[in-house]
């Protein structure tokens, strides 16, 4: 069966809007913080700014030249840090050679981190801290597994890919104690040595490799649950782009042997906008919170 | 094979006090902060502040009465955040129940805090930022399976439990890329359905639950590498104590199955302790640095 991320994900924004339609005297405020042009970063905060719009939350677009110095970049940063008017901030990633996307950021006011980046938070969730920002990419996957009722409690989660945005905190998730969560999860990667032996005692498979259709019948118990976080372009001469979009599972081979799966594209991609759409909501109510305290 | 915790700790204490024997104008300082009296938490800080003296590290030992308030308590560890003598901060867990220890361990500076607790370090080691403190046992069994030249990177390594002091940091700095890690990770515990199966596969398995002798020979590999953490009393009327201190591994029936094993005690504890005097070592050497650049 397949996992309908771009339905749950649509569910979720009509959630948001609904929330927003009324009661409150200002609209959440999301800055994106887009350094260059490297396209695929360009079409993402697009869609993310787009679908910002869609459910009533402002959002910021600040562009940057690509060759910014380090520090002018942490400077805008911490002008968005302190206007109270923004909820939110994301830095798109990834970022150009020159500048360490760790350095920067860690700047960013870990209270408006929506993205779930920064080390202080990525601590508390790892720490089973709910009350903070998870990364958008895995906190989706983690919510589409509970709206799709697929329990992973005690279960066998693989998670292929160890990378902060997506495998490293997908582990992190879905091994602590609560709803949603308690499975038994392993971390591979490219220097894992049996694979296929571990991916065949495997309830749950989380691709996130970047490579193209990595995740083959063979390697699939049956009845298992599949969530492909891939985006790769290969050639295709029969697209008039001459490329496809496909993803790290071999999807029409493992389709059948699997109890459920998520296309690539609309799987698990409009997954991670709804969570982004999502903490920024979170971060709004929180601050609104804090303020009408004081 | 006997994995030898306390032979490697004795040498790397070694290590430390030669270091620490000339050319340096103070001595470093550890701060250990004692909440009630909890009988292992007496037992383990006394242990501490002993190693601390036996290589040259300072220690002081603040003691405060079980029914503190946790403004207090925190009051306190401000006090040692702005004390310039004194390197290193450790909170001694478990704290008495009125106390919430994330909250608490927040307090700390995340510069001074050896034992690796404080959710950014957390952050920073589980994003693969090895300029951090690393939890003392944790480390001290990834310290002690490169000393005794174990490579880990490709193996499959199982962690069982997934405490915050031991099962995740573990799984954090074993999954990394780096020199003695680039491991396949597992975190298993409680709820973990086929811990056999999945034990079967494993090339090292790490025993962090605080369950005796959970670990048994039908769950072992042959050839295994068997880490055990867990320290026990289970009654025992052939000892004058009427106790006996065991592991989480049945290691009578596991250490002909196995190529190593750490004994309990005399494994993974010192190891623990010597993590401790080598992160405040770290800490005085960085704190030293940092002022001769001012």
């Amino acid at each position: 069966m397949i996992l309908d991320g771009k339905q749950i994900a649509g569910e979720i924004q009509q959630e948001i809007k609904q929330a927003l339609s009324s009661g409150h005297t200002r609209m959440p405020c999301l800055a994106v913080v887009l350094v260059g042009e490297n396209p695929p970063s360009v079409i993402y905060v697009n869609r993310k700014t787009k679908a910002c719009a869609e459910v009533g939350i402002k959002s910021i677009k600040k562009e940057l030249p690509a060759n910014i110095a380090e520090k002018a970049l942490i400077e805008e940063i911490e002008q968005l840090n302190n206007d109270p008017a923004v909820d939110g901030i994301l830095v798109q990633l990834p970022l150009p050679h020159h500048l360490n996307p760790m350095n920067v950021i860690q700047h960013i006011n870990a209270e408006k981190d929506v993205d779930g980046q920064h080390p202080e938070n990525l601590g508390k969730l790892f720490m089973g801290d709910t009350d903070t920002f998870a990364p958008c990419t895995p906190l989706g996957i983690k919510v589409m597994l509970e709206r799709s009722n697929i329990d992973v409690s005690g279960q066998h989660v693989l998670v292929i890919g160890r990378s902060n945005l997506v495998g490293k905190p997908m582990a992190a998730l879905l091994m602590q104690t609560g709803p949603g969560a308690n499975a038994t999860v392993t971390v591979a990667h490219s220097r894992t040595k049996n694979l296929k032996e571990i991916a065949m005692t495997a309830d749950v498979i989380i691709a996130a490799i970047g490579q193209p259709k990595f995740v083959t019948a063979d390697m699939v118990k049956p009845g298992a649950v599949i969530v492909d976080v891939g985006i790769n372009k290969i050639d295709d001469s029969t697209k008039g782009t001459g490329y496809q979009i496909v993803g790290d599972v071999d999807f029409d081979a493992v389709k059948d042997k699997c109890s459920y799966i998520t296309p690539v594209p609309g799987g698990v991609g409009p997954m991670t906008i709804a969570m982004l759409l999502s903490n920024t909501y979170k971060s709004f109510l929180r601050r609104q919170a804090i303020k009408s305290q004081t």
